[in-house]
């Protein structure tokens, strides 16, 4: 076999580093280069999103990389959606009714820096920091950085690029403004931004609230939600609209405004934050946006992987999860065709795109659902018969969102078609009175398969006449 | 009632004409930038599409200038398709049941030259030709256009500037550039381009085949389809992978090549176009793109109609109709809130921009359609019976064609919801044979509202959910 070649990835992020792992384990030589300082060594998580949800998929990816040992000590299990109302009472939604389906709290910082240090065991594998990528020539395969420490310009050439730097990707930059090809492009914004504030540990280093839990206050237009750390504090993240509804981010621009907000929505809420109104206005507020693009690659030379190709909304909690899972396709593909790299992207994006659009479209739905449905009576309902379904048949039955978050398996495209077609006949069986809820759940079952295959017919019909 | 302003409108095509005319008549004063010559002394017409469809979207906006009576003798009608099989056999399906529902073909260049002269007439609307808009500052509302003739820059401030300036938009692209906002863009290209050929009219001026039709060549992964032009010639346009299938734009390299393409897929044309090789290498191939974005208006300063606000793909020949459709909103909302340009230009988009996303994801729907399915089986079929179902019943039953069409009180966003779900609902049927098509019409049209009822209530408590 010829000798491999050398692959210059841009973004040392958790897709990136993880991209450099395995390459570095099949064998390539391969530069990582990141525009931020070294996070093992400095603390860069300021006011930024700092844990995130770890799942199945996520799972499988670091079982690739024989990581998993590693990686479930910094994880803490959240079992179910902890629903706090306006008046303080709470009511606990679980993700599934099998009792090793849940989510887990990860610090961003600590899984990535686990990833940087497992990639650099690697002879072959260079990681440099405080290079900002400012332009790559994706005919030449050049990119161009400039050093934070020399302020000086320096360029790689490399034989494949692949840019994992994140939304605002250099390399999908380039791709839309250099006009080489017809470039597929979007970016839509949500009219809500978020804000990240923080209930920290006990004196004693205890948790203040439910450790084993994924804390959300839904009020309809708007949320908080609440991640465990390690540490025993929680990462307190409020989504809100920038400028429609009473409170909105536009007009809390005092802090005797803030308090009102949170005393008269989250009231069990302020006690937990003591330097709320000091965090609100030192801490950002970020929009919220999703990316598609396509393609992903151009010739033999670029990719764009993670984030880079594929930004999503942080509502599924799929964001670290679909990334990771990109590096698991890529790998599957290189298992294939290894030595013809256009081959390789092509095949990659065609394999994934759907799903990355998939996610995508599922985390904008989750939104809604989070903020609203999560205390709505119906959905209520649909949720508990669906626990109870996952329950009794922990073989066949599977919610829309187990097969979202647990099961790797199923591609994401697949999981939305067919999960949509299932809420829709659960929602519709229970509107319209059709399911007795004291009947037999093996009749329930049926009712719900019949109708959800029923629902999936029609579509298909309507989908073939469509494209 | 105080002084009205002063208006920018940049772009003199179809779109920027008949505002002028209206803001003219307003009584505004109006100043159109146009990038290129005045068509009616240059024809700039070659290689690009010189006619469109005109249907009764586009006639209210003729009505509200008061020109109907000056159009209407620029119209060929088209009572429906004409299909070409590859044998060269044809049927003629109509477009509606309704004897006075029609389509026409009108040159683009004769109509906006008509739209071009009627706003001139008002002596506070001016048109500049050959200037070519490089930049907008939407903060000071200040456009810089290079002037063609004396090569130099020239600068205009407007109280409100209003970019009519296609799909390709200057003013666009400044929301995109200036991130001043958070801007919501996409822009997805088809994997299908488009050339244009043409028919010449007989030595006598007469059409050499069926005038009034929209001549279809359905060949399931590309088509031609040819509309009349009143000098007896036929534009022709051929829609067509750039890189998939046997034959794409991409390996249509030599003239040999494309002569034996022709003669194989379109046998009944070859005779028809005797300039066929010459016209396909002088002429462009074009991208085929949908363009949608939000916002379209930044404070009371800017904003963006037509093709610079929402370009579609051609397929519903809607395009032009959305675009006039738009001065017809545009103007109702102006009834209600002259004076306020910031309350316009936000309850205009809120009002309009569900319709022109409809009619661009309808656009690409009947992409498929006319390539593909207006040539299968099942949907003759359908089309055969809302044909019939529109005859019998022609106050209460209308085809998604139709309501797109030919029902301008109908929003297109209306359309596409009622319309979608009783395409389901009429497939489904016919698939199912729930439809016994010897019964009583009275029956079946009973059959079909309750199955597309059927759909809309499950739909609307699945979006409730969602969204």
């Amino acid at each position: 076999m010829k000798k491999k070649e050398n692959i210059l990835i841009v973004g040392a992020g958790l897709c990136g580093s993880l991209l450099a792992l395995r390459l570095g384990q099949r064998g390539y030589k391969v530069t990582v280069m990141e525009s931020r300082p070294d996070l093992r060594k400095v603390d860069i998580s300021v006011g930024r999103s700092i844990n995130l949800a770890f799942s199945d998929r996520g799972i499988k990816a670091m079982n690739m990389v024989g990581l998993t040992d590693k990686v479930m000590p910094l994880c803490i299990p959240m079992r179910g959606r902890l629903v706090h109302d306006v008046q303080g009472n709470t009511f606990m939604a679980n993700y599934s009714g099998r009792e090793d389906e849940y989510i887990n709290s990860i610090s961003r910082g600590d899984l990535n820096s686990l990833l940087l240090t497992e990639a650099e065991e690697h002879e072959a594998v260079d990681i440099v920091f405080n290079k900002e990528c400012t332009g790559i020539d994706i005919e030449e395969n050049i990119a161009t950085f400039h050093c934070y420490e020399t302020k000086k310009e320096m360029q790689l050439k490399a034989d494949v690029i692949i840019g994992t730097d994140g939304a605002g990707s250099i390399l999908r930059k380039s791709y839309y403004l250099e006009r080489k090809f017809l470039f597929s492009y979007s970016q839509n914004f949500l009219n809500h931004g978020y804000k990240e504030l923080s209930i920290p540990a006990t004196k004693t280093g205890g948790f203040r609230t439910e450790k084993n839990a994924l804390h959300i206050w839904p009020r309809g237009n708007f949320m908080i939600i609440a991640l465990p750390n390690l540490d025993g504090s929680f990462t307190v993240t409020l989504f809100l609209s920038y400028d429609e509804g009473e409170y909105n981010f536009n007009n809390l621009t005092t802090k005797e405004i803030v308090q009102e907000f949170f005393e008269k929505e989250f009231p069990d809420l302020v006690p937990l934050i003591p330097e709320l109104t000091t965090e609100y206005f030192e801490n950002p507020t970020a929009p919220l946006g999703t990316v598609k693009c396509s393609p992903w690659s151009y010739k033999n030379n670029t990719l764009l992987m993670g984030d880079a190709a594929h930004a999503i909304v942080p509502f599924y909690g799929q964001g670290m999860n679909a990334s990771f899972e990109d590096v698991v396709v890529l790998n599957e593909v290189l298992d294939q065709y290894e030595g013809d790299w256009e081959k390789v992207f092509k095949v990659y994006e065609k394999t994934r795109k759907k799903d990355t659009d998939a996610i995508a479209d599922l985390a904008i739905d989750n939104y809604y659902e989070m903020r609203d449905h999560v205390a709505n009576p119906i959905f209520k309902e649909k949720r508990k018969l669906e626990i109870d379904l996952e329950k009794a048949f922990p073989e066949t039955y599977f919610s829309k969102y187990s097969m979202v978050t647990f099961n790797e398996d199923i591609p994401y495209s697949k999981a939305m078609e067919i999960g949509r077609a299932q809420d829709k006949a659960l929602l519709n069986l229970i509107i319209d009175d059709e399911i007795d809820t004291t009947a037999d759940l093996q009749e329930i079952l049926k009712k719900v398969q019949e109708e959800t295959n029923e629902i999936l017919d029609e579509d298909n019909v309507a989908k073939t006449m469509k494209h």
